[in-house]
């Protein structure tokens, strides 16, 4: 299916509509995609703390009063339903995955909304720089470090990174490119040899893993993935996020964050 | 009194054992210095979200677990103690002034330290800009603006400034070089004619009116007594903060931000 529209209000209406239930991602180019956490008010404060501690893994775009599903990034927008697709944990394991959270919504939900990396992907591919896992059809590989998040109450664990190989020539232009963009992740975490952060190239934590080309560096952002992965680690008894690739597109361009 | 030490870690210790009780401001410069909202946390996550849907007002540096008194921006500090002066806030009304806040500590109070623009003054200077308040030893003046903030909860109420004369060959330059710390406030609010954004220039809402030398041109950046202003209006019944001037010194230096 090809989506022939350009404004997110359209493509946000399908999606609540069932008219669209595939993935956001590559969709609405220019447009913020946020990642959604959703968690019970008594986890609120501890998970806005750990993104406010740990802003490059989980750079907080909005998040709504206890109950509210709105959001300051699309006017008239409803978090429960204008996502394709979400998934809900129980205890750290996927429960379930519905389309619409309408029928389970709760008056003490708090939503989290944080700054995805495939934001800046189309500025780097439009100053020249090769994304590889684009070019090879690939899924961006992510990796878990050894560098400790700074925890806060049940939230504790490593960080995540996802990673680009970048020609040697081109790796300080989109460190200065991304670092511009500090609400998505910002610029990277780690440029060059990957045991420094405890990664084994060969392993990645999800995604496919990419195939570098001669002179290429690996180059490692912080990771979105990140505060799923400690919520999950935590055990929180409820949690509810986007499932992967199904975002929620805001009505803001990149640049509107400066 | 004039204080010869270059390590924050020192002028806390001082500021705890009460040797140190005047303001921070001015003092060990280069080191970010952050203002201090505490709030019972049935008020905390509204706070919070305020905050994030307000970054240029409100820019969230730490928020500690509920009870907690450390911040990961200076190991071994204790927010109780390590600021020289707190006012305690009943329902919107300054109830009283205090130099230590461990006697009344509660498990319930969390702990907000957010940016504030007087660190990114010392860099304007070296730039060369002038810091007119500072040359004709007055205090910063500030304005209310008809810029009404995203509002959250019992939270809402028209965004404050900063003001300070800039000369005209040197507006981008300032521009430019604030722009880049959006954890202190970042960019403008606004450049030049003050009525666009509601603000008589003759009518600060605190602080001094500063002298315009010509050429100078009015420049507006968030201010992060914005949100005690918002709370104070929102008569939350308990809320303490940092008295004027007298803010939380931290270990990192304001390059340690980018």
């Amino acid at each position: 299916m090809i989506l022939n529209i350009k404004n997110p209000k359209k493509f946000r209406t399908m999606i609540r509509n069932k008219e669209w239930t595939s993935q956001t991602a590559g969709m609405m180019p220019g447009f913020i995609q946020a990642n959604l956490v959703i968690l019970p008010q008594d986890y609120a404060i501890d998970f806005a703390a750990f993104c406010v501690r740990n802003p490059k893994s989980c750079p907080l775009l909005d998040i709504a009063s206890p109950g509210g599903y709105d959001t300051i990034f699309a006017k008239g927008a409803d978090l429960r339903t204008d996502l394709p697709k979400y998934h809900i944990y129980k205890e750290g394991n996927l429960d379930q995955v519905v389309t619409d959270l309408k029928t389970i919504w709760r008056d003490d939900f708090v939503s989290f909304l944080l700054g995805c990396s495939h934001t800046f992907e189309p500025i780097l591919y439009s100053a020249g720089i090769p994304i590889r896992y684009q070019e090879q059809g690939l899924k961006l590989c992510l990796y878990e470090t050894n560098i400790p998040t700074f925890s806060v109450g049940p939230f504790k664990g490593n960080v995540l990174v996802s990673m680009r190989p970048i020609p040697a020539e081109m790796v300080t232009k989109a460190a200065v490119i991304s670092a511009r963009y500090p609400r998505v992740h910002g610029g990277p975490l780690h440029i060059g040899e990957p045991s420094l952060i405890g990664v084994d190239i060969n392993s990645p934590y999800i995604g496919d893993k990419v195939k570098f080309l001669p002179g290429d560096i690996p180059v490692f952002w912080g990771c979105g993935v990140t505060p799923q992965h400690i919520a999950l680690n935590a055990k929180i008894p409820y949690m509810i996020t986007h499932a992967p690739g199904h975002m929620f597109v805001t009505d803001f361009l990149i640049e509107d964050l400066g």
